[in-house]
């Protein structure tokens, strides 16, 4: 089993977890609740001066952990490809100006084609993106998500295929980023994190639970402990793959969104310590 | 890729499909429109005098491809497991009542335990109820469910996990219902279904489609040709792996409910002729 945790050392919170708060208010009640660490979502972002975004993280002593998201890559239109290709540099400029060292790609899928073929065309995207990441030292994540999203959202649906990926392109600025949510049904699941560990591209870690029963495909996250996932048997595994990085609390949930955002930070914190 | 279909002669509709429709109305309306085959619901049996909807069936020539459905053999709840082998065995007396030769298991899964501890009690349930079974003369199809189920309605949710558990079970009564809803996105999809015609336990094929974006977990699937999975490439990998059987449409929908079921039966051929 996992060792217990003990601190919030490790802890990141991403910004969409809180998604009633502007950066300003995610940096300031992150950092007052003892929150080292902190992944920001785009959204948060528009319209802010990268510059002064910058300085209100270092002003607050804040860790970047990544910057989310990158990808959608595939399409049936050459043009949205092209589009894509723009939008993640756009990202890699992005996460250089606030020092995040890491995009969380969501690969992307386009029902209107194979999965197979979007497969191909993602490894076309993070190929061409590449050099841009590594001119800027910024790495990115490839981030397997649960089947359910495989008609629209990505066609890389378990750590197999995202260690695949990774290995297919076989850059040390391209890894892969566990997500309890959409990997803790797979039976390879410790097999294929030891190997992810083995080839070092292990560079992020999630958590959340998967509420019993799940009510909405996309804003329906629970809380750790809350739901049915093994976390700290999932984390384990991270840990003796080698992961030494920051544990990433991401949950999309309209049900948390509706309350004070400042007593969810409470909650988190505290499922954090005894349920992850 | 596949041949196209040419006629209704292996058309099955699942009475879960009509919902708005009593075992008559199913039995008349399928009839009457050409569709020899009728997988049968339990709901519909309820408060039903067996017999006569025995006598309903031949009367109107149907062939009555499978009972759905039995299993939910998991619970951390002894007392609920031994209620479910009943349950379980009154499903085959209705199956030999109604002449149905084969029952389709969902299989059942419990959040408050792990995966494997649900997959053994799955493998316990189906190993008692198997000699009732084999002496009714009815088999049994495992049907993986997808993974977005694995919180609550299967912990076998690859058809790796149903080959192996029909495997390990090892009877001639025991195989495995391919359902391309649960399946379409799992990039071993063509080897184990090889392996499930190799291996004879390739039971049953369940058609319809993934819609794109799907809005709801249980009822919003797609009539065959609206949403994204390769149903005529699946279909032809079911064939080559030897499978003679009907092609059952199993959709649930609330979207399609609501219309008029006559003129929705209509659509159901179309689609079945053209997109399946």
């Amino acid at each position: 089993m996992a060792s217990a945790i003990k601190d919030f050392s490790r802890l990141c919170v991403h910004t969409q977890t809180t998604r009633p708060w502007d950066l300003k208010s995610c940096v300031e009640n992150y950092s007052r609740a003892g929150i080292p660490g902190i992944t920001i979502w785009r959204n948060v972002l528009e319209n802010q001066n990268l510059k002064e975004a910058k300085k209100l993280l270092d002003d607050h002593g804040m860790t970047v952990v990544s910057l989310c998201r990158g990808g959608f890559f595939p399409s049936a239109d050459p043009g949205k490809r092209e589009e894509a290709i723009r939008d993640n540099l756009r990202a890699i400029e992005q996460a250089a100006a606030i020092g995040a060292p890491l995009i969380v790609l969501v690969c992307g899928a386009d029902g209107r084609q194979s999965l197979e073929r979007s497969r191909e065309q993602i490894a076309e995207g993070i190929t061409r993106i590449l050099p841009a990441a590594r001119d800027a030292g910024i790495r990115l994540a490839i981030e397997p998500l649960h089947p359910m999203y495989a008609g629209d959202r990505s066609a890389v649906n378990t750590m197999k295929q995202a260690n695949d990926l990774a290995g297919l392109i076989n850059s040390e600025w391209v890894g892969v980023a566990v997500d309890v949510y959409h990997v803790w049904w797979d039976d390879t699941l410790k097999t294929e994190i030891e190997r992810c560990g083995r080839e070092k591209h292990l560079f992020a870690f999630h958590i959340c639970d998967w509420n019993v029963p799940t009510t909405d495909f996309l804003n329906d996250r629970g809380l750790m402990g809350e739901g049915c996932i093994n976390i700290p048997e999932i984390r384990s595994w991270v840990e003796e793959a080698g992961f030494r990085g920051f544990h990433e609390v991401e949950i999309f949930s309209t049900r948390f969104w509706a309350t004070d955002q400042k007593e969810y930070l409470k909650k988190i914190k505290q499922a954090y310590l005894k349920k992850s």
